[in-house]
Formats: structure tokens, sequence, C-alpha cells
């Protein structure tokens, strides 16, 4: 079984680089699966139903959120009746959605999806993502032997560790959250396949996803800057995952990094230079 | 000019694998100068004298810190030495050392050396690294064109942010500190080559260099597990750097990411699994 | 000279009861000045240009912000029209307003204020206060020697430190931020007046100010829970500083503590207890 | 009942003032219990064996801990042999030792003692402090009504919201960990008795108990400079609660701060000043 997923969707300019590449990606790869990151979906914060729709309209299995899930309100009623929507796990008891979720394609085994979200530097305070993680894998693997774990968080040591620790249980376990894909791509020893992030879908030239001009002018001033979503050309990020049906061990992953030229001078976009 | 810049060199096995490689790669990029971020090369934690000496011999020019450049307390009088050895240049006044250096190589023009570190997540409290690298690139200006900026920081979004606030100013802004190789290297429409972080030199077989049992042991029991160097194969992490020695600017940016084969069953090293 | 300082004014609630309490205070302290923090009047979060006025217009001398300056944009060109509205001085440089003020009151010797943010744990990333205050100190008492330093942080550590750092230097080192007034004012050695905090004016049946329900609930679900000043009984936080005018050095410190009878059975405001 | 609580006990100088004033503040109080925040005891890093055993022989009934809790290593062992001593309740699943203990004193109804720590700001990742004590304080219930919370945290927020939470379910709340005496002791509308930080006993002349040369030296350099207990006058820190043996409500709650008199000239221990 082949599985593209796409790091975080970042604004208009991330949903329509999804919508334009995704179809011939899937095609070029013979993908069976994707699963997409849309925490940042809606202008850099959070997603809103009718997005997750029109995502999903496009082929997409999973949606996967993080730290900004709740940034648009609707999501946390919209998040209770789409099972396909998940939140990371280690949120406390009663938060709206679930932090994993089964998907089965044609005759295919299934498709287990969980997320964990880091607690180094995390803005929110959560429970353990290690424990939390092992007993919900434990759990889905009655079920399937194929479960994509994405692991969203900022520290490197944090996303490694969680990887060691599922090599062997899981099929691979991908990081999200910081917008920059990583090289270091690998099958561990176990037979998972890691990658400590995917990186962004979205305006590349930027911070993040932001205009560059505002994020440098709030880290310059401290001021409370807003920071709104950048344009110009695209960066998509993805990795595809391949996994042995039978077993759930990954026997490929391979990262996907296209990076839109610029159609016009991009220098002249930031004032300053 | 072509610049190697190598990534955190972590514990023996990093100085190892430097030792190793060193030689071959600047024989294959023909590289003529070449940069070191050394900070844990002291079993991670920190670098002595002894072994900054031991760089240089082979064949390195500049040695840059971070975070960790202090671990060893005899760094604090060597560095004073050793102007080819710096430590990020937002510390507070009277911090031993310097935040830069400028070294010369057989009739070519001057290589100048900057480092900052970020602050965001930062163990250290210290001066906005924007103001300061601003200045001091003015400053280092005067005497060449070919300043190489090593961005030591967690988040991507500060990284990312310096990089285009030099875009045009320096010859590249690459990034140190994560120990993870991102796959981000781009010639920014100024002409800065830039990539969020070069990656580590030492064990991969680890936690972004330390035994993966005790980082593991310390995420799940919170308790002050002491960390130690993992041994085992290692990864080597790189970037050529291409410069116009008339105008400075960047003309390539390229990629180095070697991982060692592991020569016993890895799968046995991690007790659990 | 006798001044009295008022913690953190937070919402309606602290706005009445400092209007309630202002003036019978400095008749009974025969206070000669009073300085007012004043981030959180407008529900929390800063303060609007209107408020400022209402303030002075109780016979307030200066006003001190901290982390919450900017909350309310206006204030950032009304800080640049009012002197006497004051902002930590240790942001960066071309930030609005100032980090200090002279007042004048008849026919005595100037009252010099001066406001540093801590770096421990603020959401800002600021200068080093120790350099900054240090500097602006030096500054003042060449015009006058009755300096009140509003130290406005976080960590019982820098604040404690600051203190230290500065006895002997100005008259007092008063604490604002965590809006609990300490118990350890004390005449430092060196004759500096020192409080850890001073506490904050505003609703007690709160969590620092915010609605309980709300806080709670924001800690227990970790969701973006928008929180909301509280109402109900006032308490009032303060401190008596009283100076030599000669010297400059403080001759004692009181705390002043008032706390509001509930009127209706507090109990039920809190649904599950 | 009457219960006399200290707060965080610093180094010899902590130790000793306790030893000489616990017996005579249990006499003039008429104090039944005794509990003793002990993270700092051996030189402000953790506490030994020993000192738990000599802090008991003073007629101590519980040792409360803290996020110094391991830093003598020893206390790992020790912890499971001797209940009396607890650490926070809210760390993860296998931590030695416990977060809760009950005590009998002749004749009276048991005391029970729970410890959490905060997680806002806090160098360890730990569970959910508020539901973690709600469970515990039901269990406990069923054995005793007088039940005593140390809430071992930072923020003032954190240490409110718990407050609040609790109030009508246990008899006091005590903050610890800050080092420095809240003035806020009160006994909120549901009967528990609440005060943010008790404050700790050890050597005023010190920034939180480190002498102050190095702490200000550590704060200006941003360097690793090593800690050590500060000497000089010490200060003692307590809070005496009192309970309805019946009901299990609070009656009252008294702030205790002494601070010893310098013998010798103290503005001399610090260089500068
Ligand atoms: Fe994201
Ligand atoms: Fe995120
Ligand atoms: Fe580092
Ligand atoms: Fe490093
Ligand atoms: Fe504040
Ligand atoms: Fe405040
Ligand atoms: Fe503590
Ligand atoms: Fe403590």
């Amino acid at each position: 079984m082949r599985i593209l997923f796409f790091g975080d969707v970042y604004g208009r300019t991330g949903r329509e680089v999804l919508a334009r590449r995704l179809g011939p990606l899937v095609k070029e790869t013979g993908a069976h699966a994707v699963i997409v990151n849309g925490e940042n979906a809606a202008g850099g914060k959070g997603i809103t139903a009718q997005m997750c729709r029109e995502i999903f309209a496009l082929g997409v299995d999973v949606i996967t959120l993080g730290n900004h899930a709740w940034d648009k309100r609707e999501i946390a009623t919209y998040i209770d009746e789409e099972p396909r929507v998940i939140r990371p796990l280690n949120y406390p008891p009663g938060t709206p959605g679930g932090g994993s979720c089964v998907v089965r394609k044609d005759g295919r085994p299934g498709l287990a999806v969980v997320q964990v979200q880091g607690r180094v530097f995390s803005p929110q305070l959560l429970e353990d993502p290690f424990r939390a993680v092992e007993e919900e894998v434990e759990r889905l693997r009655q079920s399937t032997s194929i479960i994509i774990v994405d692991c969203h968080a900022d520290a490197t040591s944090e996303k490694q560790a969680l990887g060691w620790f599922l090599d062997g249980q899981v099929s691979a376990v991908v990081g999200t959250h910081t917008h920059v894909q990583t090289a270091d791509e690998v099958i561990l020893p176990g037979g998972t396949a890691y990658i400590t992030d995917v990186g962004m879908c979205g305006p590349w030239v930027s911070v993040i996803g932001a205009e560059r001009e505002l994020a440098v002018e709030r880290f310059m001033t401290q001021l409370p800057v807003r920071l709104e979503a950048a344009t110009g050309p695209a960066i998509l990020s993805a990795v595809l995952i391949e996994v042995d049906d039978e077993t759930g061990r990954a026997t490929g992953i391979q990262r996907i990094l296209e990076r839109e030229v610029a159609t016009e001078p991009l220098a002249s976009l930031f004032g300053r230079w």
C-alpha cells in the first residue's frame, strides 16, 4: 500500500497547490491513500468545515490537525461528526473529536492514522504523547497493522524519541508543525518509516507561511503585530510511504518537495531589500 | 569560492566521521574553506581546546559554537586566544570570545563567518539577533563581501525570518542546533543561500546524538536522567555553498547527507523492541 | 516624600476600587505622589487613552504598563504624547513611548519612575533589564535621587536579583505582573525599599482578575477559551514608600491590602462548587 | 486541628532556622501537626534521606518535595520506604514514591497531605494537576475530611485556579516553589484556606536562597554560573491553618514570617555596593 502524506496546508496558497498537485501526484506515485495536515488551511489559523469538505473532495482520506486545531471555532462541532478529521490524541478527556481513525479503501486492509502533539515548547499543556500513542497503537493493531502516526511537535529530540519508541510498532512516524521539510527520511531498523517533518504546503516567500515583513517586524519590535498569510509562489511538501500490506512494515519512504518558481521579481516583495 | 559547512559535530562518533570524511569531501567538492559547528564535540556537551586543535588540524578554518558553548569551562579561556573559534554574537557585552571572524585563504578574498543564536525557546536570554547581526554584517562588509551567517536556533520561524532579513546582505544563512538536516536549501531572490538546518555529524541511532534508551526514559519519567552520547553508525551532515568572489552572492547551495549503514543488528540496541 | 504605588489595575472593578479608595488613602497616608500600574485596566487587556486620563484625573502622577502595554492599539499613539505613561524600558529601540519619566510636585524634588520587564518566562523577547536599568538609573540620578523602579516580571529570582542589583542606587524596586501581593517588603541594607509584587487592584473572586470558571476551563481543556474580566468584590493592593528627600534612601515601606467583603453568596458564583 | 506548614527549606540556613524555631512555634500556636516542604534542603538542590530523618526528628509529620525532588539521587529509594515523604502526585506512572499520605496523631482524625506540581513554566512535563488532584481528593475523602494540598507551582494563575477548583473539597490549598511568601491568605467561600505561596525558610540575603553575586552574575552573563546556597540571616516562612475536625473546613489561616536581623553589615556582602 502506498500512502501520500502532505504537510501543513497553509492558507489559500496551500489549498490551491494541494488542489492542483494532488491528482497528478496520486497518479504518478500510484498512491492508494492520502493524508493531509490541515491545521493552517484557513489563513494560517485552523480550518473550517467547508475547507475540510473541499479537501476530502480532492480524494483525501484523512485530515490531521495540531496545535491550531481550534482556531476556527466551528471545527469543534464538525470534528464530532466527521471521524476522518483527527486532532492530537493527547488532549484531555472530553476534547471534541478523536485522536485516531481507521479508513478502509476498496478491498485493502484498514489504514489507521493517529496524531499526537509534542509537549516540548508546546503552547498547550498536554498529556504524555508516549503513553497515549503506545496505548492507542496497541488498540489499533487489533484491527489493522498499517498505522501512520503524525507527530505534531517542535523539538527534534521529542520527535526522534517517539520515532524510536514506536519503531517496529507502526508503519510510519511522520512529523508535522515546523513547516520545513527535513531530509532525514529513513526506515528504522524495526521497519518503521520516519521523517522528522514533512514540511508545508503553502507560500514559500514567507516566514513559515506568513508575510515576511510582518514576521520580521514582529521579531524586531516584539509588538503584537498581526501576521497574515503570504501570497506568491507555493511550496508543496509531502512524503510517499510504501507499506507491506501483510505485515504493516514500511518498505519505502520518499520525500516530495516542489518549489514553484516565482513569476514576478521576488526581491521587490520585501521593501528593505 | 566554495565553502563546506558541517553541522553540529556530536561526540566521538561525530569527531571521527568528520576526520574520516572531511578530506575526501574537500577533494570531491573542490572546497576552498571549511566551517564546522563544534558545540557538541565533547560527548554532546561543549568542546575542549584540544578538540578544537584537532578539528583545525583536519583543515578546518572556522569553528562555530552555540548554546552549548560553555559546557566545557576551559573554552572560555581558549576562545580568547583563538579567534577562529566563535560563539553567538548576541551574548551580553563582556562574554569571552567573539561572534565573528574573518579568515583569508591563499590569495582569495576574506571569508567572514558570524554566528547568532535565536531567542525563541532559547535556554539563554540573549540580545536581539536581528539587530546584532545587522550591525555586524555592515561592519564586516567593509573588509569582505563573502559572509556566512550561522543561525543557531530552534524555531523555524526565527530562522526563516533571519534568512529573509539578511537576503542580499550576506552570502549565506545556514541554520544549526536542531541536529536534523532540512531539505529547504535555496538561493533567495537577493542572492543569499539559505537552509534552515545543516544537521548533525554524529551517531544517528540516537536522539539527536544521545543514547535512545536514556532519552526516551527521560521523556517518559521526567526524572533527571543523565544523557550520554550514543555510539554506532554515523550520519554526516553538511552543505556546500558556492559564492561569487566578486559580489559575494551565492551561486549554489547543495546538501550533503551521508548515513552510514549499520554493521550490527540495530534493533537489538534498544531493549524493548 | 511619601509615594503610593498601586499594583495592576484590572478591568472595571479595578478602576472603580481605585477611584473609590485613592483619595482616602492619599489622605490617610499623607502621600505626596501616586503611581499606578495600569496594564490591565481595559478588561484585563491593556488600557485606553481615555482610561489613562480618568486615572490621572484621580490625582495619579505616573502610570506604568507591562507586557500587556499594547493590547489596546491606541496606546501606541497616546504614549508618545503623554510622557507620564511609561512602558518597560527594555523594549527594542523604536518602541513607542519611554521607559521612564520624572515628575515634579509642588516644590519637592523630582520623582523618577522607571519600568523594566523581566525576561524569564516573558511572552516578549526583550533586552537585558539589568543593563538597561543600570544605565537609565545613572542618567536619572543626574536630575534626582528619588527613583522608583517597577520590575514587571514573573520569576521571583529575577525580581530579587534586580532588587539586590539596584540596592543603594534607587529608592525602591517594586514588582508588578503576578497580581498577587507578596509579604516580603523590606528595606535592603543599601537603603532601597523592595517588594517582590505589589499585587492587583481588581476582582478577587477571580483567577488573577479573570472569571474563575473560564480560567479553570482553559486549564482543564487547553482549548482557546476566551477569558473575561471577573466581577464581584474587589481587592486593592498597594505599597506606601517613604523616602528621604535629601538622599533618596527609603525610610519605610508598608503594604496596603484591602479585600472587600462579598455582599452576595460567593459560592454560588462558581457552578460546580 | 491546627496545622503548621513551613515553606521551602533551603540549605543549611533553612534547616537550622527550622530546627531553632519549630519547637517554639508549635508551642505558641498549639499546632497538632507539622508539614514541611523540603525540596531545597540540600544546598538548594533536593534533600537527602538523612536530612529527612533529622526533619522528622524535629516533630515534623509530613515532608513534601517538588521539582527539585530528585536532585539527590538517594531520595528515589528512600521515598519508597518512607510514605511520609511525598512528591508531586502528577508525575508519570512508575515514579518512585507517592503523591499523598495520611498521618494520624493521637486520637485525632487523619490528616491527608497531597502535593501537585503546576505545569505552567514547569521544567518537567507533567500530567494535569487538576484532574490528578480531583481524583486523589475524592479517594482521600473516604478516609478523612482533613486534606491539605501543596500546590508547587510558578504561575499565580494556575495556583489560584487550583484553589478555586478545590474550594469546598479540601481544608487548604497552600502554594510553594516561588520562595516568596504572598500576602493573600484567605478562607475561600467554600471553606478552603488558601495562600498562593508560603515562602521560604532559608537565607534571605540571597536570590531565592542562592548567593546574590552568583545569581546576578548568571542573569547578566547568561553563562552556566553554578549557584551556591547563601549564608547569613534567615527568613522563616510558614502558615498556621485551623481546621474543624468534624467537617474539615478551614476556620483560620495565619501567615508567619520571621526575618532575622543581620548581625554583621550586610551591604559588605555584595561586592559592588
Ligand atoms: Fe502548522
Ligand atoms: Fe502546528
Ligand atoms: Fe545548540
Ligand atoms: Fe548542537
Ligand atoms: Fe503583566
Ligand atoms: Fe498585570
Ligand atoms: Fe520548586
Ligand atoms: Fe523550592
